[in-house]
Order: structure tokens, then sequence, then C-alpha cells
């Protein structure tokens, strides 16, 4: 497994795979790898010869105040992982090789990105869209593949990537989940013994509504109350959102039809937990 | 030579030629080609292969009120002029195929789109950043090619290629010019033949600004005062902007020094001429 840190070299290192007829999955990632990223590198290792993980903790897509600077890191445990699984590279620049100095480019997917985690967190998705487009021109993949549990990342890096027409196929993936329920996230070891355990609140009121859905009730505020109730049995969640959207355009729906996406964010103590559940009726 | 309209059809062609270890040159253009354009064409054939020339005319880069409507059209002479040439490509896509609906992804560089052209032509130099990106992604050219004429237009792309890390090769080439100085344009054509007789006095005004500065002249405002003086001897000629301009930042000079960017725009009729000079002090 090669590790490469110079834009220059990956691009070299991609480009000779591609003549050589090679096809390239790559998984973006910001580190610190759970079930959820392994699940993503065993899905492009089924379609592609080459396959390419970047571990990059991407400073424009946290705002002031976010947790940017005690986001969890540990690349040797990263390494090992990626190294039992077979990855053929590491991408692993700096911040200063992705943003050289006095950058001032950015790619921005407008409309999809004021809601959601957009409307909370302002510049967020201008920090992932300008990234993803960065990463895609140093790794030149065929194939790059996100994770679902970051739902309104996977509409964006579509609309983006179809848009300015990055030669690249988006593959979503499934949520990957601990045996309670949980959504893997980097994120949940930041959370107390206490915390993790009721965390799982997300994950059963998402289920919850979705039985109602199955049962017919179509409605989406009586959805979201019912969400709402749910997460709020347990006292230390502070809601940031609950929305029931369409899941290509993520404008609110006010009766559930066709492909829709039911989406949470939750604030634990410190912990920004999101989690979704996609229904089709 | 092939004429390719879709977005699939020039990504799988070039896709081709790269892994047949082919380079491939690119000169995009709005079309009704001039020599200036057949000079990008020649230099592209000096260092690639496969020469793509692509032409559209993109609307996203013309302003509410300008020329979008007459900008002047002719594919069958655009053609037989690449044909004799032997340009491999023509990519010639529909709007549509560009602009797919509903989109809303842009490219936008900041600080240096805000002045010059970008400070008379609000949004201009966002849909030429967001064209851009998009031909970069169809054609995925090794080398791509503008001419100078558009100065600002090289240092925002070059800005914007650079910090994207797309891999291509910004390539500037020197402006091309009629005997008596007009440097060429599409737009040339829409001026009257009196219009056309007074045109030279862009050209004139920065010879004579060069000389000045090459007398040891170097303070901006006199050699901006000469620049205006001298254009204003036309009547018809109404300035839009007069600037002396570091080359790399587009930053205000007061002293000349290094490389040094003198630039016009005016309108004479209907018709916004721009021209420019670069010194080196």
């Amino acid at each position: 497994m090669k590790i490469i840190n110079s834009i220059h070299d990956m691009q070299t290192f991609s480009q000779q795979q591609k003549s050589d007829g090679k096809k390239i999955g790559f998984v973006p990632t910001m580190g610190f790898l759970h079930k959820g990223h392994l699940s993503l590198v065993e899905e492009a290792k089924k379609r592609n010869e080459i396959v390419v993980v970047s571990i990059f903790v991407n400073p424009t897509q946290f705002g002031e105040g976010e947790d940017f600077d005690i986001y969890p890191k540990d690349f040797e445990r990263d390494k090992e992982m990626l190294e039992n699984m077979e990855v053929d590279v590491i991408f692993y620049p700096t911040v200063d090789e992705i943003y050289p100095k006095s950058y001032n480019t950015y790619v921005d997917v407008y409309g999809v990105t004021d809601k959601l985690c957009g409307a909370s967190r302002p510049g967020h998705f201008r920090g992932v869209t300008t990234v993803v487009s960065k990463l895609f021109n140093c790794v030149l993949p065929d194939n790059a593949y996100f994770g679902l549990k970051d739902a309104q990342q996977v509409v964006v890096i579509s609309k983006m990537a179809r848009e300015l027409h990055f030669p690249v196929n988006i593959v979503p993936c499934p949520i990957v989940r601990e045996s309670d329920g949980l959504a893997l996230s980097s994120r949940n070891v930041n959370l107390t013994k206490e915390q993790r355990e009721h965390a799982t609140v997300l994950y059963k009121s998402l289920k919850k509504a979705e039985e109602m859905i199955e049962d017919g009730c179509l409605d989406a505020n009586q959805i979201k109350q019912v969400l709402k109730d749910e997460i709020t049995t347990y006292q230390e969640a502070r809601l940031d959102y609950i929305e029931v959207v369409d899941f290509d355009t993520l404008e609110d729906v006010k009766t559930i039809q066709g492909k829709t996406l039911l989406a949470l964010a939750v604030k634990i103590g410190k912990v920004r937990l999101i989690d979704n559940l996609i229904v089709e009726v």
C-alpha cells in the first residue's frame, strides 16, 4: 500500500493506472475510520482494480466553534485498517497542499444546500463541494463512494458532479449501524458512556416513524411530531432539526409520497449526531 | 475531423485517447473564429497528439443587456477553418447539454474577479470559471490554450485551475493583431467601417504608454492619464476602464515594477473592445 502526500504524485499515479486501463474507486474520508468507511472500501473493491482512500480533515467544512480542533485522529490505526483491506493508496495530503497560499476559489451548489445541515452549519457544504472537487481532480476516480448517513451530502455531491460534468460516478452506500442501531460516526467516540447508551434514540425514533408511515400515516407534520416526542424522551438531547423532505430536491413535503428522506440532527452534550431513513411510498 | 455534441461521447473519446497515451490540447472558443483562435490551435498542435476545439457561446458569462443575442455565429465557416488546420475534434454542445435542467452549481474565484472586466461585468467571471470547469471535465485536456487579449481571464483561469488542482496545464498565448494594431476579436465585425478605422486608438495608446515606461516614467497615474488622453482623441470612444495593475494579483500599482498589466476597455458604438499590454520593469 502506497501513502501519497503530494497532489502531483497522486495525479501521476492515477494517470498511470488509467493509461493501463484500470478503473479507480475512491473513498474520501476524514480519517478515524470505522466499519462505515470500511463498507465503502469493500464496495469500491468490487468494481475497481485500484482503490484510493483519502484521509483529510477538511478545515473549510467546519464552522466557527465547531469541532475541527477535537475531531478525532489516529493515522496509524487507519493505516493498519486499510492495509488489512488491501487498499492500494492512502492519499494523505496536508492542509497547505490542498489549500495553497491565498487560495480564493470555491465550488458552490445552491438550493439543496440551504436546508437541513446547510441551514444549521452555514458554509459547511461550500467546504464539502470545494474539497470534493479538489480531491476528484487529485485522485481522478471513475467511481466515488459516499455513505448515506450524510444523505444531504450525497444529494449535494451528486448534483455537483452531474452539473459540473465530473467524469465520476457517485455511488451512495447504505448506513452502517451498531447492533443497537446507532449509526457509525467518528464523532461517537466523543460521547460519554451514558450519552452513548441514550444515543440510540435517533434510530429508534426513525424506526417508529417508518412504522407509522407503513401503517398509512403520510402526514409529514404528524411524523415530525412523533420524531420530536421520541427524541425528547432523552432529556440531554437538544434538537437541531427534524425534516421530512423529497430525497432529490430536499424540498419540504406535506404529504409523504415517492422517495422521502426523514432526517435528524441532534446534539447530545457537545456531540452533534445526524441520522436518517429513506422511505419510498 | 469529428464533431461531438454530447458530453458522454466527448468524455469517452478523451478517455480512449488518454488510455492510448496521447496528450490532448484544448482550445475553448465561442466560435466565429479568427486568426487569434487559430494561433491557439497552432500552439496546441505543437505539443499534443490530439487537438480539441470547443465552440460554445456561453450564456452565463453575458450580463443582462450585453451582446449574447447578437454574438456573431458561423459554424460552417468555423468548421472549414478547423478542418483546414487538421483539428481532431470540434466539441459543439447545446446550452441544455452544458447547463442541465435546474442546474445550480457554480465555480467562483474571488478577489481577482472584482476588478477590470469583473467590475464592469458583474457575474461575467462566474460564468467563465463555471463553464471552463465544465469544459475541462468534458474534454479532459492535458493542456488548455487561452489568448492574452483576455488577460484577466488568463489570470482567473490559471488561479482556478491551480487552486482546484485541475490536472490541466494552462498555456497563455500572445495577442494576435491586425496589421494596423487592432487586437483580433469576434466582436470587431460589429463595428462600422468608420468605427473600425478609429478602433486602433486602443493599441496606439498602449504603445505610447509603453514607450513612456521605457523612457523611465513609472508613475501609474501619469500612465493612466496618457492612455485616457489618447483614447478620448476619438470622440465616439467611451471609456469603461483604464487600469495599471500587478499581473499576478491584479492589484492596482502606484509605481510600475515587475510584471505589470496595462488594461483597457472601451465602448465604441455598441461594441465593447478590450486590449492590454504587459510590461516588465
